[in-house]
């Protein structure tokens, strides 16, 4: 069966701020030092598996320009602007009817833009075994990653030990973000894993879940499929896209269905969901810092320094993330990162748009 | 007796940087919010005891645009230029040497030009008694400063309890800067006062002094009288200046001689000495931050954010000051601004020359 792609590239990124901005969310931004953005990342790490032609970008109308330009192979077609933003589940299943539009069927890899995967070769390994448990049936596979560290940020996955076959396993159960002493225990007990929002099934299985379990969702993207190669296609996404449901498709589809499998997957994945993850990608010095651009340092440790063209000069910190822009700065305590939606915010109440 | 004043205003602020510059050090920027600049509040707090033509300017060469720009109404000659940082004796020496070729004789106050004072008229009536004190005999007077805590930054004078007429100490002598310990010891004994680097003295007597415990240095001094409005002038300085011994004041005269005085002040003085001054200087938030310029805060405290234009967000931050200016910017931790000099120390080993 053939292979097809949707890689999702409609988020904010606003973790990422002041790197990241409005028009240039983080999925178009280059956080390695090859220079590639973590969107180019995404698209060459699958081209071994899917051809460009049958890679789908789910993103919004403001992105459509930055994508072109950035993956100038991707068929203009195969861009897919979202409206508005409506979570994971309505924008899963406008690229399944796109895909379903074009072929009998297909097997259909779900991938966020804005991760990162040291060895992908390893990476794909997991989907050639994802892709033969998702031909099966009416299985729906997610790729669970194998724990380091008890993370408290992440949704977890539940596998049942005792049903393995190969390298899948039956899902038990997703479970939200726990606590640090939770989390510690799911580490302990070897049968959880990271949701890596990673989700790999066949077009014709996904479409039958959301008429099982969103049934008017469902009836939505039918009339977007119906509409789509007409005139009226972008008319009709305007109109019936808004008024889907907001919801996850963990939440829409993945709780609710049987025959949920995980591949457990060790390839050196992250999905860099704060500046925290500079220190997990780069190299740190002796004393712990992660240096970039025009920087000096005396006596700072544990810290994360982006600086550009403009000397920053540390002296004497510990554990403070500094990022330099054009024309802002951040300078952000390690454990308030969390936080750094709240400037948002306080910028958008102050009408200071030029920011975001 | 004629009063005439030195401000010295030779000294290159380097931890006031990244605001202050080699090419504009700390005397010649504006640290409060009244636009003026240091050495502008210096001149103007003398202003009703001094004429202005009698007010004098130890600098060195590359300021001198900067003192004719920001105190116009000092007379051109007024303007002493050293040709290198010789210390406190032969700068002030220089001034003697200048003020007693245009006058028979005149008290002569020694003034820092980057201290801030509070209460002008209160500073006034102690100068207006450390005057009458100075006009009587060989009487060296300098300002002692009420200490209201105990800092380890100043020098002390310790002055003899039994030895007080009026509102002058006799001082039994100098002590360098403490340990936490033994300034808490001077506090308590209530006998010991900060060196505010102050000075009131008659012309003849300091000159005195030079020939008693300097005589090297008094007689480069008197070439560079003889000199003074003659063709060789500039000539006689650059020649003479550089070889005299760099000494401080307080070492070779006040710790030798006799008949010290201190009068005591409580005048709201501050040799704001680091970035820490401002949060002496200025009004702190609710959460203990001093913000200047467009910053945002979200949850830090007891911080020192001077932004200018840029943006700068703290987040979560406690104990940092950060500084931004056109093309550096700072961030450093409290319990670290003695080691903001090891950054120009870097960036002159990084040939940065331009951040100096």
């Amino acid at each position: 069966m053939k292979t097809t792609a949707l890689i999702m590239a409609g988020g904010r990124g606003e973790r990422f701020w002041p790197r990241s901005r409005k028009e240039r969310p983080k999925q178009f931004l280059s956080l390695t030092n090859d220079g590639k953005t973590m969107i180019q990342l995404t698209v060459e790490r699958i081209l071994p598996l899917v051809d460009m032609e049958d890679i789908y970008i789910a993103t919004n109308k403001a992105y459509m320009p930055l994508v072109m330009e950035q993956l100038p192979g991707i068929p203009k077609e195969n861009i897919l602007c979202e409206p508005v933003g409506r979570n994971t589940a309505p924008c899963i299943g406008l690229g399944a009817m796109h895909i379903s539009g074009k072929m009998e069927d297909a097997v259909m890899f779900v991938l966020p833009s804005d991760h990162l995967i040291k060895d992908g070769e390893g990476f794909r390994n997991v989907l050639r075994k994802a892709c033969s448990v998702a031909e099966q049936g009416d299985n729906l596979v997610t790729i669970g990653i194998t724990p380091n560290y008890p993370e408290t940020g992440y949704g977890y996955i539940k596998f049942i030990k005792d049903e393995k076959t190969g390298d899948s396993c039956k899902v038990d159960r997703f479970v939200e973000k726990p606590s640090p002493e939770v989390a510690k225990e799911y580490l302990s007990t070897g049968e959880y894993l990271w949701n890596s929002g990673m989700f790999i099934w066949k077009v014709s299985t996904v479409l039958d879940k959301f008429k099982d379990y969103l049934p008017d969702t469902y009836k939505g993207l039918l009339r977007i499929r119906d509409s789509i190669g007409s005139a009226d296609q972008d008319a009709v996404l305007n109109e019936v896209f808004p008024g889907l449901e907001s919801i996850s498709v963990d939440y829409g589809i993945m709780e609710k269905a049987e025959s949920i499998y995980t591949i457990p997957g060790d390839f050196g994945w992250d999905d860099v969901g704060s500046w925290l993850a500079v220190e997990r990608i780069g190299e740190r010095d002796e004393n712990g810092n992660i240096l970039a651009g025009n920087a000096v340092n005396i006596g700072s440790r544990d810290c994360i320094i982006q600086a550009e063209d403009k000397l920053i000069a540390a002296v004497g910190l510990k554990d403070i993330v500094i990022v330099d822009t054009e024309d802002a700065t951040l300078v952000c305590d390690k454990g308030s990162t969390a936080d750094i939606k709240k400037v948002l915010e306080e910028l958008r109440q102050e009408g200071k748009e030029k920011y975001l």
